[in-house]
């Protein structure tokens, strides 16, 4: 129950032992939660305490809402390895889920400033630039863009993209083997061009993930940032 | 130059440009940036376009606000490894940071059913539960709670974990060397307690680091959550 003379406030304790009640499994998947009123009665704080409490939770991705329905327990996150070189649509497969793409614009551009220096490209080299939201059935769950060097993807298309894994095209049809990867994380907010995106609120939590891929000849042939909503994925270390 | 016709928004636009000047080196740490007024004369955008700009950037770390002085940049973010153990004392002394630690409280409680479990603990078992804010000089970066088997800890004290790591504790006074781990990375936006503890506002972009750690022998040795300051940190990893 809830300590009203703690200096934690209620709707932080009610945090607490909402979470708890998702991880002890007594509230599964999509079940449906008691109301806001039938919470606050129950635990003994106001309705603003209540919605408070759901509020966070629903941001973090714990529960989720329907219209004129109620609150709902979400299904657990999509674990992503951060240990191994990661592909999107491989690794969705693996787990038995439904990848797709939507492609946003692929164009060749010349390279800017920070691209072509990231890219190590000569003056005036031209890139592939690549936004595409990435979806499990129909839902986003990443947004992507990526800079390719032009004059090693010569021809690609948004079909190519759109069917298959960006890493099976390089290796199957280009000869190019991205074999080492520095990735950079930072937590962000989704902005408002994110969030129309990504169907999910402004201010929604969500991971921004640099990655600079190198093939094994040590070429750089990709620079990669994705938005990935952090109420649907988390990332996953083993250490050493 | 921002492109009226553009899909993207103005704002948005106007965000990826002053990004473009700290990358490009043009402005610097702790440089004083032009005011709203100034940058929505330079960019004909109006002083709202700007401000939601300025306010995203700063949300996001790239700058910092003075009361009355202006909109500086912010220094780089300090980079946190992922590919091996993390020490946060060991990890700032490397970089020549003064790393701090003050506990917000250490106790011996019975282990929680999830910490029982985690910890993989016999029924009945106590745990020290240790709340620290880490800092480095006096800025609060990490807000971090640690809970220890107390079989394998006798006699802990605040004192000890103020003024050491407390992986050398374990390893020298405990004989207790975490060898492994498993991690969690998930983004947050930082809640009303952690705003105040962390001293950043109220939806601050943070990241949520779940650790359990295993000693030689293969013993559960620690279970840690930490909301790491998504301002002030990012973190790298190398692959494969």
């Amino acid at each position: 129950m809830l300590d009203n003379s703690s200096v934690i406030p209620l709707y932080y304790q009610l945090k607490q032992i909402l979470r708890e009640k998702i991880k002890s499994g007594e509230w599964g998947s999509h079940d449906l939660i008691p109301s806001e009123s039938q919470l606050a009665q129950q635990y003994g704080v106001s309705r603003a305490t209540t919605r408070r409490a759901l509020d966070d939770l629903t941001r973090e991705g714990l529960f989720y809402r329907q219209q004129g329905r109620g609150t709902f327990v979400s299904p657990p996150k999509i674990i992503q390895g951060l240990s191994r070189f990661y592909s999107f649509s491989r690794d969705m497969e693996n787990k038995g889920l439904k990848p797709r793409s939507q492609v946003v614009y692929l164009h060749e551009v010349k390279a800017g400033a920070k691209v072509k220096k990231t890219l190590n490209l000569a003056d005036g080299s031209t890139v592939y630039e690549l936004k595409r939201l990435r979806l499990v059935g129909d839902e986003p769950i990443i947004l992507e863009t990526s800079w390719l060097p032009a004059e090693l993807f010569q021809g690609l298309t948004v079909e190519d993209v759109e069917n298959h894994s960006l890493y099976d095209l390089m290796e199957n049809v280009y000869g190019v083997l991205p074999v080492n990867a520095e990735e950079y994380l930072e937590p962000v907010c989704v902005d408002e061009y994110e969030s129309m995106m990504l169907g999910v609120p402004v201010g929604t939590p969500a991971l921004l993930l640099k990655r600079v891929a190198y093939d094994e000849k040590e070429r750089t042939v990709e620079l990669c940032k994705s938005i990935v909503r952090g109420d649907k994925c988390k990332y996953h270390v083993r250490l050493p």
